[in-house]
């Protein structure tokens, strides 16, 4: 079994990319840096040959581990993963990336017999606003929003469709703390979560008034800094 | 205020559609049917003014009051109003009848500083069903769906998106009976409604083995037809 600590209670969540390379050395800093949760995630590249390799890395040492797939080929369940958290990307400019392919992947899971352990699922609202980052490409997110409609997709996430996780991806790109509290102000039942540009203990401090902060790219380009966003 | 009962102890609706000819001895009927609620609806042609003419000959004669607007124009919180039913439409072939629909309406309400009445929103997952309709021309909706893709929007919106409401929407004409009893199968927390086609007893009592029947039409047709789908 894994560690299933309550996700609401995490303030620091590390991405892991199971398309980059992760040496021991990595990991253990990763592990033993007091992040709240680790997530294998990432965009492109992604087999579940690679998430099978990473999440071997990472069992057992006594980090909750929640996978985000990025495709159902990657969606495991495995006694080591203690929550699979599914992203819908409200800002898409297509249907697919808020609900259609989530309903193929239940479809298949229908027509395969296949059990989706629904008690480790958590529904992501995705709200990607850096229009350079792969996952805005991939999802042809509109990031070019006002305030208020930035505003209107998390009041609609967390009052209308009272998504559990509500998450502001500036992906690459550290972004604007006003927005990030202005949008936190509109949650009332909802977890927000933030991520994107987080390399100092600076950003982490001031993006963490607001939410639960996600720090990635940094654990790759320079360890000690990724080190430093543990608050 | 309004009556405020229990929706989800509703099993019987009866929908009225303020386009539609409205006589005061029409109206007694229906409110003295034993339905257990009336729904404002309707696709094409409603305005705020006719909604309001129809709320008003209904309030205070003890039967529960639901607005599903058509628009954003006719979305009324007025303490006669005992909820708001907001369809998405799963199965749309566009984005827009998801969920920009919504956001653009939170958006408006935002602008103008103006509440939403949250306690009496309840969103409902539509899935519509028959091709003919008018709602299914409206929102382009794929209705060439196979049982598994029926039931994979049926799961999806009641364990990912956790909808109190699924609606299956076969407006107009009598649906599958075996199609409702097995996404009725699928729900574990969502009350499931249908509607469609119910213009007898032996019909409503058919589908009110699985799901809150919505009767409609057969109100204008042959009242005394309705009367008899109140069982």
């Amino acid at each position: 079994m894994g560690i299933r600590d309550d996700w609401r209670s995490w303030r620091h969540v590390t991405k892991l990319d199971p398309d980059r390379p992760n040496p021991p050395e990595l990991i253990s800093k990763v592990v033993e840096s007091g992040t709240d949760a680790i997530m294998i995630s990432g965009t492109q590249g992604i087999t579940r040959e690679k998430v099978k390799a990473l999440l071997e890395m990472l069992r057992g040492r006594g980090v909750p581990l929640v996978i985000e797939p990025a495709n159902k080929d990657v969606v495991i369940f495995d006694a080591d993963v203690d929550y699979v958290f599914i992203p819908s990307v409200l800002n898409s400019g297509s249907k697919w990336w808020v609900l259609d392919v989530h309903v193929e992947w239940i479809v298949d899971q229908l027509k395969n017999l296949r059990s989706i352990h629904w008690e480790k699922v958590v529904p992501e609202a995705y709200i990607v606003l850096n229009p350079e980052s792969a996952v805005a490409r991939l999802t042809g997110s509109e990031t070019n929003l006002s305030v208020e409609e930035i505003l209107g997709y998390v009041k609609f996430a967390d009052s209308f469709l009272k998504f559990p996780v509500i998450y502001i991806e500036y992906s690459g790109k550290y972004g604007d703390p006003e927005i990030v509290r202005m949008a936190r102000s509109q949650v009332e039942k909802a977890r927000l979560f933030y991520g994107g540009g987080i390399d100092s203990k600076e950003k982490a401090l001031e993006m963490s008034k607001y939410a639960t902060i996600v720090v990635g790219n940094v654990v790759y380009t320079d360890v000690n800094r990724f080190l430093e966003t543990v608050i």
